[in-house]
């Protein structure tokens, strides 16, 4: 089976984390790997970035042969609807599959994620999941994506002070990391807080895994079908080619 | 004051359409025009199209000078929020204002649009509007976006009939038109059916030259504050320039 | 175009007040005027004087000839169901209006209504406009209606005040002034706060020439029909004499 | 213990069957009896006529002396918050009050109103008490309330059919009648239908007898508190005297 | 008329003390008792032993001959949709009972259980009764129930600082007890207080003689139809006979 | 690993079926069994059986020893919050893994259980887990569990019939089996009706070993922590023993 991690921004080394630590937690005979577009946004921060890195899911999706699910890993599911119009194969967010993990494992729980204006993406998918009376609060820290990939030691710190904060304040029971690129961050925040820390990425990964499994594949009826093909130009041309 | 109305989609028939179903609404002193992307998709009826659409949002408001307000012109609402972060002034969007007018002219309301699998866009923004529980049913006609621009007549007697049934089996009160470019159906459908029929363009630039008149502009506070300009690549560099 | 903005209390300063900010913000070819009842209560603090100004609306609109569209200038929009049902031109609730508009230029917001009391008004219009996740926090500050209308000074130095803690606390990106005849410091507040101060009284009136503008008037089909004429006594004779 | 049962309409024939219908359910010790204000309308079907019932409400809450509970007859509860505010013994709405009864009867309820317009009243007390999710439909039979009063047959017979197409058609498993003035048929439709067939009137007066029994009063802190008593002027001075 | 209180949990001098509080609230005719299953917990304060408690429940029904109406005593209402399949006279759980009651009297409340674990379990009973909106806040104070038994005074300290805090920080207007047994410091807590303080017990002891009073009874149509009766086997067996 | 999935009934040929579904859907080194309680009710249709079930579910909890991880295979997942306070390892119902994997494969999916009794245990489940809205409607066949189990080829033309209305009356893009033990239905519905088809318990042991294999495990801070050890009696002594 042939998991693949799409990384919607073009940070490279972004791309290989997700790649690693996905394999880490594949079963035996999952292959899993991660790819990033050719060309968008370093990091995705905003609503103007979400909707770059949403055509950069679906140049994913169009170049790859032979998947058998794909994981979204960017924290607010950007392109998810997208996706599973243009594939027939599984498609899991990273977003909804940490909400969907920490209701299993918590009554009520925290999101940190950062910076603090895209707690309104974390929300959106809140509200889509219908999770939001499960979330004590969305908290964010205050630091951009690109300077915790830098620094993991200043993100683990900031993150660590934040969660503190949720079980204090919020009375969360669990908490969910709201970006992806965090999976090494689980174990010594777990370790440290003695809750549940769920990474939406590797939660996703056993998802889209144990769908491929059933055999189940995104529904083709109505919302999702694969849409009509039409005559799409310039950058777009060839972006979508139908089912 | 200049309101521009965008359209995302690249049928140039049809921006023309609004430009002159937009100029025909528009107060003494209000200059309305309308632009499309310079490539893109001819119609938007999914999620892969509303994701395309929304980046023909971004670069008509980069490519906009001296606008006051801009108006989304696609059932939706595509790019809706990026537009919010990447501008200053006011951006209505045609489904939030037919939905908001038909809440103040009516208990209970249908819409009617098209393709069947747009409802769920539909549908998206009925519960980002809260509206989700005055609206009685999210019915569509089964004709795709061009056919409808190229034959306004079947249209009209596609949504008349779907109309009535909205009357007699949703009790709905007023009808909100799922689509941009069917404001010359208003007329004749009010006289036919004698209830409001809400056209979502030319109601929200009507509430764009509203907001525009009273000085107000997007909170540039939080959620749609300008996002930090990053090193954005391929066809989506240059997209945004940040405030 | 006769747009008619109702004081439903009898303070005549307040409905000179109105008059004047609405007309201010009128359209070139659109006359706003302001009319209050000949009896009931000076202001509207409570539920009890909410009932009484319900009638004071209806008898307003009883009284008025050849007005093409209302707002009602009272946060919590009493009387505004009877309203729509008493009449068959557009009728616009200076609450549901503000919290649309507040909709379209923040992701949320706060109001800031008084005195104390009235914060459950400010709610129920959340709840029946469907914004109430929208809103952050509905604030008050302890200070009467007319008290307000007294000393401008003192009510703006304490609308400010509470402001500032709607940002600084509940994470506000707008504000909703909770009470009709505040439109004057609008423009301070904004120049202030630098995020967007939503007046209902100016935003209604630009939305009740819009829908006029636009050919669109309530229902009368089901809840807001004119209702049968019956038997009415006592003050209540001639209240409403139908269609 | 002194129950009184306020009719807001002007019907003489209505408030003296609420009074027989009401007295016959109390316990010992308690005495119940029914008012109807001096004037105003003589049913209510439409908000015209809630909000001239409100008036008629507090009217005789203020003529009210030695009384130890309130019990509003008027499904849609017109005035039930200022009534809060007048007084401070314990006021049930009948809706209300029928609708918690039928959520501890049944999973899942019907509630027939009359006439069609005023389904909208049923629906704004389900969204109130929070039990919108558990009515299968508000439904409706088109009979004008005095009708109904002058022929029981007729009103039976067509409540019989509409209830019978509630258990058929929603899998109701209790009907709420929607309408003051019918505990008469309530005996012969449980008869009839083998479902609980609830009847506001009565069990409001049980549940206000059961609140003055416990010494629970109506807060007043906050949103029910007393209000200020201003100049009021007209018909409405004296309405209200203060605490 | 006969009303029994159901105590789920095993410890005697509760039983005796919800006997007492509900005979001293009965109207003249309604007998009370209490009864407590032979074995299972001596207190309620986690799922695991709300699962006991509703065998415990059921146990008591199936034992009861004669009964007309059923109070359930625990917080939480564990057993309350079973109860109401296993007969077919009234069941009123203590926790509706006291939401619906606090509804009545007050536009929010805050509710004030014990130990902090439980409250989960009233926000359970919220989202059922659809009365969350409604509810400030749920408060705890970290007391076990027995040791609350065991002094009286302390609990009733507890409970006073933590109902002062209710006031002052989320805007309470009432308090509901969430705990059977409480009755007693009802009294005090409210002359200290001068606000409504809801028992449940004794709420639903009326709601219950209401409802019976009524000739109300639980729906056997749908949802709790009496079940079928099977192949129970070991200490489950005789536990439900059928209707 | 070991999974172990938890029957609640005492049906043993169903608890074969399920230890065999089970582990034919299991990874490489995951063990999966399947145990049924020693007494209890042969099948679980109503909520006196869910209570009778969860207590088998604890006895089997503290029975269990080496299990890595726990699936309740009985839809309404009776007895799972107390299942979360009795052991620390994950535990998820096949109730909740149903609905977020319909949640992720389609827009709307509808639900088919049986009895039609059960449809309340169905929708308090999408309450709970915030996914009601994506349910179009719990769609019921009448015929008992154990029927179903006897005579597969009657159930499956029961189930192809009902889901057959389900797309054609509901739009539904999925169908949710509503009951354990249907997991060889699975293929053959898909295989006719051409949509995802979700059998819970399945997908319940691919998300619980999913949650195992990363190391997460049921929060023990709050509303799941592990119960204070009490003297139980009866039956249920030694039922739960603590941490």
């Amino acid at each position: 089976m042939h998991i693949r991690i799409i990384n919607p921004n073009t940070t490279a080394a972004f791309t290989r984390s997700l790649a690693r630590d996905g394999a880490a937690v594949a079963a035996a005979g999952t292959f899993v790997d991660a790819v990033s577009p050719s060309s968008g946004t370093p990091s995705i921060e905003s609503h103007v970035e979400e909707a770059i890195g949403a055509l950069g899911v679906l140049e994913m999706i169009r170049d790859s042969v032979g998947v058998d699910g794909f994981v979204l890993a960017c924290f607010g599911d950007t392109g998810l609807s997208a996706a599973r119009e243009a594939t027939g194969v599984p498609v899991v967010g990273m977003t909804e599959a940490a909400y969907f993990a920490a209701a299993m494992l918590a009554a009520r729980f925290s999101v940190i994620t950062l910076p603090p204006r895209t707690r309104i993406h974390a929300e959106r998918v809140l509200r889509e999941t219908g999770l939001a009376a499960r979330c004590a609060r969305v908290r964010a820290i205050d630091l951009p994506v690109l300077d915790m990939e830098a620094d993991p030691a200043a993100a683990l710190a900031a993150l660590l002070a934040e969660a503190r904060l949720a079980l204090a304040e919020d009375d969360a029971e669990a908490i969910v990391l709201g970006c992806a690129g965090l999976t090494p961050l689980v174990g010594p925040m777990q370790d440290a807080l003695g809750v549940p820390v769920i990474d939406g990425v590797t939660v996703a990964v056993k998802m889209a895994e144990g769908l491929v499994s059933l055999g189940l594949r995104t529904s083709k009826r109505g919302s999702f079908d694969t849409p009509p093909v039409k005559g799409l130009t310039g950058p777009f041309a060839g972006l979508f080619r139908g089912g």
